[in-house]
């Protein structure tokens, strides 16, 4: 077998084997099939496509590219969930002690922030002392202890992935349903989960704006899931405004305590709540949904999660402390308004350049060497229907260099249409559900 | 501008502009755009194509990543002609010293043969003591005084189209007019000519197979050369069976000297005739190509073009007495017969499986770094039309090592197809003339 003719069958609308993505796959991650090969088939794939038993050979070939975990030393189900990215998207922080808390396992491997959107990753890191970077062997123990854990890939996991989507970035093959979707389920189903619950964002906010990309991209993601014999299922979330009312790093994480504790925006808490029954669900701990969101909502009303939020913290090397007192996570010296230029309604929000504003004053990545000020943070007055007045705040910046300052407050103030009339629906929170 | 904004607007079919194509093929051939994002363009461009002015600005940049003959010094018109390439091609032996001995300068840069074709260099270079690596002062030398010179492409020329050559077979992008253009084209005006003859070969044979896509690729050639300030004809003509009688290196050397001899095989001399006369009236030497015809039998029946060839073999470090003694060139010790199967006519030849059989039994080469045994030949006995009985010899193989003769012979067997019935017609020598 030949890379030049894996190559060729592919560009020709060819379909391959399953040994034949394995061999390229395997082949690439060793360092034997040269960049420019993989630059190439990937572009093939790019502007042909995979049909869904060359996904799936896919998806294989990059998890088995790496370890997978074996968390069968731990009773019960392992369940996660995993979200394409948003801004103020920051359910993983929530979920993850709800679930805990409920009884079920929950192995959460997350990335890093990039562009517009933020990582859960970056978020844990404003927490004092917090480290996601355990050996495999330390995020056993976490998660025996207390049935959750929330660490950065490691080189064990998938490294065909790693390897691949750096390739992918650099060459212009990253924005592709069928090389998102192996990327993304590669990793996770390395975890050793038995269930996974998928939040596919869509609208302006997203990777995928539009709808039935968003639709497109989750069907195929269930579907190789279960294919692999994992339970999945995806809901179409809504990303055309920030969830919640917080976007930046400690200013999320302290919105996430709101929420354990009782409190927090509407939106954030309604979809932290759906996502965690779904999981409570799938890891059979409850008989419906419908149970496992009474049961979420029993994790935050009695305490529990919020406890199991701070063992989590202090297990991981944090500083639990910041549960009960967020003053003290990182906090900005300065803050700024951005007000609204007219009066009237607000009927749409580009939320990616909301998400670009915050990195552009420091609270996000524009490469990614670039460091993070994890103090930097947005908080969001209205929403999509909205009254506004002319000369109201929109937004409030929380900045520490104000260097940027000018170049952030007027993306924020662009990125916020006003008309004269209330716009007829608001969107949705959850679009749809999918499964196979 | 950066190389993966190029790669994305190409792979979205977008159009790129001159400083476009120029940047990337300049960042390239220094190196400082790597393998896998040229890679990745290179798949883009095969799957969504160049138009026109994308080609010309492509051709240039890579024409002018080195350096272009200046033969001004040379007084008088060059002229040269290029072939796609085939089996028992060898025209260039022929017309080099018919149009030298006319007047015309003819400063041809060759390759080598790979696969099922034979290359110029090669054919040379079975010519005890012939030099086909000369300094471009040598060849400027050679040039001026005898007014035909052939080498190999030297580092100065076209670098970029070696080095994106080379990573085109690595990535199965090599099948694709565009890039066949500009690859060719780059090369040829190189040369510093004025004028070009094209022949495009079609049919079993050749690259192309199909008439259209060899009309295709002559168009854009001679619409790209024209683009550039050049005089470029295209013929289309035919490979549906070998050129001539003799295919191999010192075989298809002797076949030429009959030609330049006033005897050889009527195809390769007509053929040979075609194309010199364009360059005669190309070359503005002649008034017509009709007359440009009669001139170059004149330079035969007048003994001046055999004369030539003498001379340029003798300037170029050969030995000049294979010319009149075709024996001093190798010869291979032993030969044998495949003959016919069945009886009936000629009705169709796989033309390039008889060039692999060629290259099988070490008459050519498999990959780049084969040694060529040049002494290896095969005789044509029979041509598409032509009546054989059961068991005459359809093809004589010449060879030293028997060590692949039955691989060979049976190849060479399976190439011919017999059938009960005359073909109603045979192929026409010269399917097509194209100008602009």
């Amino acid at each position: 077998m030949r890379a030049v003719d894996l190559i060729r069958k592919k560009r020709d609308s060819g379909e391959h084997s399953g040994e034949e993505i394995a061999f390229l796959v395997s082949g690439y991650t060793r360092g034997e099939i040269p960049d420019y090969q993989m630059a190439a088939w990937l572009m093939a794939v790019w502007l042909r496509g995979l049909n869904r038993s060359e996904l799936t050979a896919l998806t294989e070939a990059m998890l088995y590219s790496g370890q997978v975990l074996n968390l069968s030393g731990i009773p019960g189900r392992k369940v996660d969930k995993h979200s394409t990215g948003g801004v103020g998207d920051k359910t993983s922080l929530i979920i993850a002690p709800i679930v805990a808390a409920g009884g079920l396992t929950v192995p959460m491997i997350s990335g890093r922030g990039l562009g517009h959107t933020g990582g859960t990753l970056d978020k844990l890191e404003s927490i004092p002392g917090f480290n996601v970077n355990l050996s495999l062997e330390e995020f056993y123990a976490v998660l025996r202890e207390c049935g959750m854990g929330l660490i950065g890939q490691t080189a064990e996991i998938a490294p065909a992935d790693k390897k691949i989507y750096a390739l992918r970035d650099a060459t212009s093959t990253v924005e592709n349903i069928a090389l998102i979707c192996a990327s993304i389920m590669s990793k996770k189903i390395a975890e050793g989960i038995d269930a996974l619950v998928l939040d596919v964002k869509t609208g302006s906010g997203a990777f995928m704006k539009r709808e039935e990309d968003s639709v497109l991209l989750a069907e195929l993601m269930v579907e190789t899931g279960e294919r692999m014999g994992k339970k999945v299922v995806a809901l179409i979330t809504d990303m055309n405004q920030p969830l919640g009312r917080m976007a930046g790093h400690s200013s999320e994480v302290a919105e996430c305590i709101e929420v354990l504790s009782g409190g927090g925006p509407g939106d954030l808490l309604a979809l932290s709540l759906e996502l965690a029954a779904w999981m409570f669900f799938l890891g059979d701990r409850t008989k419906s949904v419908e149970d496992g969101r009474r049961l979420a909502e029993a994790m935050i009303a009695s305490g529990q999660a919020k406890e199991k939020f701070k063992q989590g913290i202090r297990l991981q090397g944090g500083d639990e402390r910041i549960v009960d007192n967020p003053q003290l996570l990182p906090q900005a010296r300065s803050h700024a308004l951005v007000s609204s230029p007219a009066s009237g309604f607000v009927t749409v929000i580009n939320c990616e350049q909301l998400g670009t504003a915050l990195a552009t004053l420091g609270g996000g990545r524009e490469k990614k060497e670039d460091a993070i000020d994890h103090a930097v943070g947005l908080e969001f007055h209205k929403r999509i229907g909205d009254r506004v007045e002319n000369g109201e705040p929109l937004a409030t910046i929380h900045y520490n260099s104000g260097a940027k300052l000018a170049e952030g407050q007027s993306l924020i103030a662009a990125s916020y249409g006003i008309g004269e009339a209330r716009p007829s629906e608001n969107p949705p929170l959850i679009h749809r559900v999918l499964r196979v």
